[in-house]
Order: C-alpha cells, then structure tokens, then sequence
C-alpha cells in the first residue's frame, strides 16, 4: 500500500490520514473533500499531503490510490461509488466508513466485485469535522468489517493498518451489522429526536422547564441535537430494520402504559437492571 | 421552629439534617426509620440527633416535633400522613419531598387541611442511602412546593431554611408539578427502562452487543438501572399524566417511522435541534 486517497477529510477520513501516519505509514495520502474548508484543515494539521481540488485532480488522485477510504455520509458514499467504479484498476481496493452497510455492500457486488471491503469504526465526537479530527479517535473502538469474499492481499494490508490504529476489527454480515445498529444506535437516536420534539411542542420556552428538568432529561434528549443532514442517509438505508426496531419500542411502551399499576411494570423493570448489569457490571 | 422530626433517614432525609446544621439550626431533629442501619449511619454523620427507634419512640417524637419532614417513598409518605393525622397538634407542620404531589396534597387537604407544605427538591443521586447524603446537597437546586392555603408562620420558617439550603424555591399547582414531572422525569425512565428490557429480550449475553454499543447505548439506557422499589410509588400516585405522555411518544414514534424516508423526518430533527438549543444554549 503506497498510496491511500480519502474521500471526505470531516472528523473520521482526517483522523484516518493522522492515524496511517502515526502508524508509520510512509506512503502519499490524498484528500478530496467538498468543502474547502475541511480540505485545508486536514493539509495544515498533515492528515493528508496533498489536496485533490478540481475534477481532474479528483480522477487523478482516485486513479493513483492503492486503496480509496470513503468517508462521508451514506448517500455520498453510493455516489462515489457509481462515479468510480468504470475507472477502478483491477488491484485497487474500496473502503468505507458508513454507518450502514447492506445498500454499500449491495452496490459492490454489483458494480466492483472482489475489489470492496465495505468498513464501519465505532467511534466518532459529538460534533464533526477536521479540526477535531485525532489520531488516537479509533484507539480502543471496535472496527466492523462486512467483508463479501475471501481477504485480498490489498484488504490485508488494510486490515494491518486498521489493528495499527489500536482498534478492534469485527466481521460481521452486512445484514447483522444494520441489525444490531438500528438497535444500539440508530432507534436510540430516532427515540431520542422524538422526546426532543414532544418536549419543544409541549413547553416551548417555559422557564418551568428549564427550572425542574434534571440530568434525566438532559441526557435522554442530548442526541436531538443531531443533525438531519447524518440521519437522513441513515434512515434511507436501513429503513426496514430500524422500522421494526421503532415498531417493537411502541409496542413495549403501550405495554408498559396498560401497566403502570400491575406486577407486569416490575418484570419491565428486572428485565431493565439485569440489561444494565450486563453493559456495567460494576454498577 | 426548635424541633425537626426527618421520617427516612436516606439520602435525602439524612442531607436535610445536614443541610439544617450547615445553616445553622440549632435545634433538636431526629430520625425514624425502618432500616437500622439508615438510622445508626445518619446518627453517626450528625445528620440527626436523636434516633427513634420504636413505635413509642416514633410517637413522641412526632409529637415533639414543630415541623415533619417526610422523606420516604410516596406511598409510605401517605402512610404516614393517615397515621398521624388524629394526633397532629395545631401548629404542627407536615411537609415532604415526595415524587408526585397530587395525591399527597389531596390527602393532606383531607386529614390535616391548613397543617400540610407538600414538597420536592429536584435533587438527587444515582444510588441512594444515608451514607451518600451531602449539606450541600440542595445547592442550586429547584425545590418545588405545592402550597394548600396562604403560607402559615410555621411554614414561612421552612421555606426559609430550604432557601438558606441554596435551594431555588418554586412554587407550582399540585396537578402542574406532577404533569410537568412526568414529561421530563418519569416518561425519560420508562422509556430507558423499555429499551433496556427490549435490549435484554434481543441481545441477552452476545458479545456483539458490548463491542458495538456506544455512548449513545449506554446514555440513553443508564436509567435503567433505577430500582422498581421506587418508580412503583410514582407509577401508581400518577398514572394518568404519565400514561399521557406515553401515549404521546408512542404516536410521535409510530410518525417517524412512517415517515422515515419523507420531509416528516427533517422536521422531527429541526423541532428536536430547537429544543436542544434552549437546554443548552451554549453549544
């Protein structure tokens, strides 16, 4: 691997550039990115060496990459995709770090097989971009992996550098991986949106509120602060899955409504603190 | 006010006695309790003086008493009130720092009318018990009160000592508190609770689970951790507005899901955005 080109140098594809370096990769990495902006915040801190800025530096950095990371949103991420695939060299390699993955790993079979090992680190801040890019980001994270055929030798040189970043890589099918993230993540957040919104609508700018709301609130709420521009994508693409996730959440609240004064509430509740002794056994 | 009598040594009872000295009373105030242990460790931390600790003990010190502070759960808070009522001297003050209001002040109006300062410090921790209670407790906190009738002298001297606390008195309608209480208090518990027993029935002991879930996971299921002893009280003394607020969400989700690939699911996120800004105007 000579040469790496990361499409999108936001918080995630500039941390990716300074953790190659700070494992010692010694090669060219190429940043292309939408905003200028981003661009020149990940040349200045040398997350990236060289900036891709017009289409034809754009196809030239794509053309000269050993391995393409794309690093922006899902629906970009399936653009890029198109765009690239009738160019791609037989030895290159394409990965990603989008939130979903079955749409992503379905585009590769069909538009560059053997060539994609669609990709997925758990980590991230609460607020994006360049700046606060790091090269320590992925350092301890879990790094999913959904890989559609038998390991490259390219994909195993990518995989070497993704364990250099201190992270922990996990294959899983495409399929799973949504799964288990319309749970852990994404059904969170969309609950989390929605008591934001009731809130706005019910109270408004009462002081009350303001007044009486305690740590509860602020942490159930703290995800409505996410933007619509990240979550649209991920909404489109793993419709299905985070559909049935919202789907049994309303079920289980209607349960626990009809309840309020039965045994039924205490079962909820034991189901509740033995979940929480699993993820904090401290606790 | 020379005599306190603290019913509930825990966490919050034991942090009223402590508080109360810090302030400077001077007075006696002595604790009941039904564990021993509660008693003997708010006794040991000065956050009381005197331990009452059989039923004789109990009645004289109620008696003694020139304002009551009870602090257990709300149902053991109505307990009490039906207990005491027939022996309640004229200028005798109940208040205490029960989770929902409206049953208490409708009790209240009924066994002891004029005698009765329903309140709630929205103050708290993570766990309970005397062993964690704190004078400073209080500081900065809202402490809500419920009044019944024109504040006597009796309880124009409680609210006093609740402002030497550092406390930030409130005043609200019974009805409103716990309306208000179940949109930002209990609704965010049995949604966390619901999660997590949802999470429990789906994942039980995969691996997968604990490598993929994030801060997001772990946040928004951290309530469920909180004991049935206690969300029991506040299920039964106010159900009605919190099966409202639930039905609420439960319709808010159902929208969202339907409306996951629509412009419906960018106005969740700006209402949601919104609200975050006014909880957090600085970020």
């Amino acid at each position: 691997m000579k040469n790496v080109t990361i499409v999108g140098t936001g918080l995630i594809g500039a941390s990716i550039g300074l953790a190659l370096r700070e494992a010692g990769f010694a090669g060219g990495i190429t940043g292309i990115d939408a905003s200028g902006d981003e661009l020149k915040a990940a040349l200045m801190m040398s997350a990236i060496d060289t900036a891709a800025r017009s289409p034809d530096e754009h196809r030239a950095a794509l053309e000269a990459a050993d391995v393409i990371v794309l690093a922006v949103p899902v629906l970009g991420i399936l653009n890029w995709m198109r765009q690239m695939a009738p160019h791609m060299g037989a030895h290159q390699l394409v990965t990603d770090v989008g939130s979903t993955k079955t749409r992503i790993a379905e585009l590769a079979q069909e538009l560059m097989p053997g060539r994609c090992l669609p990709g997925h680190p758990m980590a991230g801040k609460e607020s994006g971009g360049a700046a606060l890019a790091e090269a320590k980001l992925f350092r301890g994270a879990t790094w999913i992996f959904t890989p559609l055929h038998a390991s490259t030798e390219i994909e195993m040189s990518w995989r070497g550098w993704v364990e250099r970043f201190g992270a922990h890589i996990l294959d899983l099918p495409p399929e799973r991986h949504d799964r288990i993230c319309a749970w852990v993540s994404h059904m969170p957040q969309m609950v989390s949106t929605a008591m934001s919104a009731m809130l706005e609508d019910e109270f408004g700018d009462s002081p009350e509120l303001r007044a009486i709301g305690g740590r509860a609130l602020r942490e159930m709420t703290r995800l409505g602060a996410s933007p619509y521009s990240m979550w649209r994508d991920i909404a489109h693409t793993n419709e299905a899955p985070l559909a049935e996730t919202l789907h049994t959440l309303e079920q289980r609240l209607q349960h626990m409504r009809e309840n309020l004064k039965t045994a039924e509430l205490r079962e909820e509740f034991a189901r509740a603190n033995e979940f929480r002794r699993r993820i904090d056994p401290l606790r």
